[in-house]
């Protein structure tokens, strides 16, 4: 199953050393301005090789969109975008063709499919993550029109955790680095893991601004179901939380709850979400990433044929991938904005009155 | 949208106060034995008003099954199961019908739907939950064929964490404490939350055990995206982590990965799950539940009218909802590694060969 | 899988001879009025043992509104409707418990699921559209609201083919015959073959007035496909037509062409969609009928273990389906159009600005 | 709604004029051997331009595979298949940029999304099947494995019934005819109407062979409900027939019912399909097209302002969609096959039993 979404359909395609990934959009409401520009911008933020602290493999993730714009605007049917794969090293795998990397999908693709492209992940591979971000670079341009918004940055690598909040300066940093204050020593970690041919975890902070209060479907979809689901898709994500999340277990409810007066609410604790339906407030998420478990120190694993190996990888891999994850996290939230914006479009008689006249 | 799963796919309605509440489970393979005395048994775990640490309304929760069971075990055709309420109390909620309760859905559905139904939250109430054990005990029924089974236990209550891991003595513990030596504190902390009018949350840690590897579908209805999704959607739930979660962010990839020997894993950080497909380890995870937003302290609010008032509850309700909520988080653990079992079934070629000859 | 519809999803469940019947109704818009008396009225239409052109099993058919209607309003949560089976006489099928009906689904149940509820044909028993009824008659209820309404009439029994086309006599005829001059030679049509211990055939014009232009979803739920999938899937349906239908086949562009002027087209060869999108005409549809399966005249069969068997069915049912599966095919008539009505609520980008301004 | 199909879904992309089509298949199970001649060869049979009986755009039609497939079979991962559009000529549309052509979906279109690309019909152009057959082929690749074939042939072109039936014939007529004795009547049918400036209709017989018994879901993806849904949904179908179809209308039920004897079924009435599951036997339907609305005479319509205008149509178009919409029939039947037979891998437990040990 390679597709998500319920208004807003977006299937992704393709492997790490194919011909190439991509999307398509289906259910982008017509009318919708393309800016080229910004799907540059955006995929440029997730582009490998930018720098020393990514994998080194070059791609210049330019998509092509195939169908569905035409005279500079959407047309409503759906929207294939295309992103060609260009410095592929197959050879580089043949290492692994028969071996299980420790931390990666191999075994279970294997043991579920009975075969595997073992070529960088194959389809495992976090280039697929491309695709998302030029999705979710379409949903964006959706959401602007209603003043929807989508921030994000790092608040986390390793043992270092920002101690400001600053998503303009994040949206800058070469890392996405949350706080300024803390960026050199983000950098560090990321730093001393790649140096110690090893690599390390981070987590993201997403803040969803300006949605309208009333999104979300209740029961199986809700608008935090929805986040649930999505971000603990996204490559190497153990943990997502909501609002106040884990802590909201030590708490009692009378200092948990997000009591409102006539200027609004006194706290966010939730969030922005209660019972699934988006309350007007910022939807705010923290989404957390393992380590890259491509390292390249000798590690303990069988091959296909149940034997003991130690095993010693090559290849190009980020030594952290919650900062490009960042973007892609950022990508996700957009999605499910977009999502629930055109789900909630048929949520009571009064707004088809309003289209149907 | 108020169904759930791809194969294994599940309806649910009713609320709280209505005549009653209940599934239709789709896609339950034919020939499942049906198990009264188990469904009932499940049933009784989340049933209400059984001791002073939940909510004193008193239902008998016995489901009827309306459909898709002939001579005891299962058709093939759609499992209807109906529960009807009969300790509703809608007097006690003429006091909310034109005020938005703190940490409640209250205002998200009303802004969704332009109406709602206020007596006891209406669909929103965790009420509706019994319908999810329901399904959920169906899909113990399957699981257990193929020698999967589901334990939790509440490891966190406020303050009070747990010391240990004890499912066994967490399925006779009254709150489903995972650590014998905890209970009486935790249950301390239950007790003193609801006399000060009060409420407090709470964590529950699941695990699945016996699911073979290859189960999960890439890349968007992941294992662990499905319970993501589904985990964030019960009601109250802030965070979910698969295997080590949060932790994951601080480690170096030489900690995280999981490595391997003849004898197996070395370890388990990966919860069981590695690029959305199981392993064949257990899968585990932890669910963190805010406290009952229903609190009987006075709070600040508005109204329908936008003003601000007071807001003294009564009612009835639980003070803790993460004891009675381990009992769905398990339910909706079953579900959906059900759901990805039956899914898998054709994920090769060989799989149809087996079964079409 | 017993759902479809994807904006408004209808799920139902039940057995000929189980507890009951029923369907959950998931989107429907909150503030449709909910018309118990129209509801009443629809499920009367289609209710067996009035009189003696249908089987003589008395049901009166009442619905339960379970779930999703306040204060006479649907709330925009599942609506749950149940329909207890009251008349069920399973004794009478004792007799095929190990046998296949010739024209019955019986041997493809067997094939499929290695069980089979053989009473009264168990789920694919026609009893199953009274949940189709219901479902269908609160899509009317949101339709009127647009001025969207559903004709249906009985075109042909057997060798009698209407010569006239009256949507209100059919409205009120007992076996829904469109034209006045035929309906006594339909009768006999119906009488003669239930006096022969046989069965007839018949067709159905569906007509549906007020539906705007634009509503269908290309390119693979068009307004036609999804009434050629649910017309279908009506309980011994064998043909589906849309507008001229087979004849098309044999004219010519120029003839068959719908041309416009301004005072609208000027034919409705098209039956009012076009590239699967309804172009605001009528849309007409014409459902053809096999004679009903059950007959009370000996046939050849093999029963469960292979063997040849002279079947003699006794049991109670309709002459003629084609009758009551008129109601059963403008309800479905209705629940596509709904569906289509709500899911173009997002095809634009100015639709969206009327909702969210 | 641009995607079909439960287990194998398949989604769809491209406009006539813009940079190709293509498709997306998900589902496939892993191993299927990847016969590329064989995709050629289907390609080919609905590739344009091939002689003066279609369209004179001249595409090679060539696919190329950017996904899913590795060392020469599949991996159980989306195949995505492109399509480049090679010989558009858009000059040809601009006369038709603000007008609406009759018998097509222009208005609609325009209805639906205030937009439309008018470039040869866009997104509701004839061509997007190529992507559809591209799918097919894959389906038939898999279904070979199981014995599972699909044949088709053209049975009717405007006023030319076919006398005989003869599919081996059809698979090598330039215009798919069923009966070597009509084809020269049909291919003058043809011309005929083309030298007229006119276009005509015809229609197309389809029989799956080897289709075991047990597949279909009932009650609301039936193997009918399918076939009605996605034949209806091929461009200018307007009527689907199962088995003996409208025929059946007319007939006794001792006539229609298919009874059996220790050799089988002594008649196939039923086409293959009772209760929307299979029989066992071959299943038979009929799809009728209409002619091609793109005629050359001059056509009363109106442009996008409402005024009355004469249409004088240039451009380039198949005389009769008949003859190539037999090959996106025979298409769309393959893929429905695989679908019920993906979807059927979890009916019982047995089969599971057999998967999982």
């Amino acid at each position: 199953m390679n597709s998500f979404g319920l208004a807003l359909r977006i299937t992704t395609f393709g492997e790490s050393h194919g011909a190439g990934i991509g999307c398509v959009i289906d259910g982008m409401p017509a009318g919708v301005k393309v800016d080229m520009e910004f799907l540059l911008g955006e995929m440029d933020k997730r582009r490998p090789g930018k720098n020393k602290l990514t994998t080194q493999r070059n791609e210049d993730d330019t998509p092509e969109i195939l169908s569905g714009v035409f005279e500079g605007v959407t047309t409503g049917t759906p929207i294939a975008v295309l992103i060609r794969n260009k410095d592929q090293k197959s050879g580089d795998y043949s290492g692994v063709a028969n071996s299980f990397r420790p931390g990666h999908a191999d075994f279970g693709y294997l043991s579920k499919y009975g075969i595997r492209d073992y070529r960088g992940g194959g389809r495992s591979s976090a280039r697929e993550t491309a695709a998302r971000v030029a999705a979710g670079a379409f949903a964006k341009m959706l959401l602007r029109e209603f003043g929807i918004f989508v921030e994000y940055g790092v608040f986390q690598i390793g043992s270092v955790v920002a101690s400001g909040e600053d998503f303009d300066f994040a949206a800058g940093s070469e890392i996405f680095a949350l706080c300024p204050e803390n960026e050199a020593a983000m950098r560090a970690q990321i730093e001393e893991a790649r140096d110690a041919h090893d690599s390390v975890g981070g987590a993201v902070k997403v803040r969803i601004k300006g949605v309208p209060a009333g999104l979300g479907e209740p029961l199986y979809h809700k608008f935090d179901s929805e986040l649930g689901s999505l971000m603990m898709g996204v490559n190497g994500v153990k943990a997502v939380e909501i609002g106040v999340g884990i802590k909201a277990s030590a708490m009692r409810g009378s200092q948990n709850n997000d009591q409102r007066d006539k200027n609004g609410f006194l706290s966010n604790n939730a969030g922005g979400i209660l019972g699934g339906i988006s309350t007007g407030q910022d939807i705010e998420l923290k989404v957390y990433f393992k380590p890259t478990p491509s390292i390249f120190l000798s590690q303990q694993t069988l091959n296909a044929g149940g034997e003991e190996q130690t095993m010693n990888l090559t290849g190009r891999h980020d030594p952290c991938i919650a900062a490009r994850g960042a973007v892609v996290a950022g990508a996700m939230a957009a999605l499910v904005a977009a999502d629930m914006l055109l789900l909630n479009t048929s949520s009571k008689l009064e707004s088809l009155k309003r289209i149907y006249g």
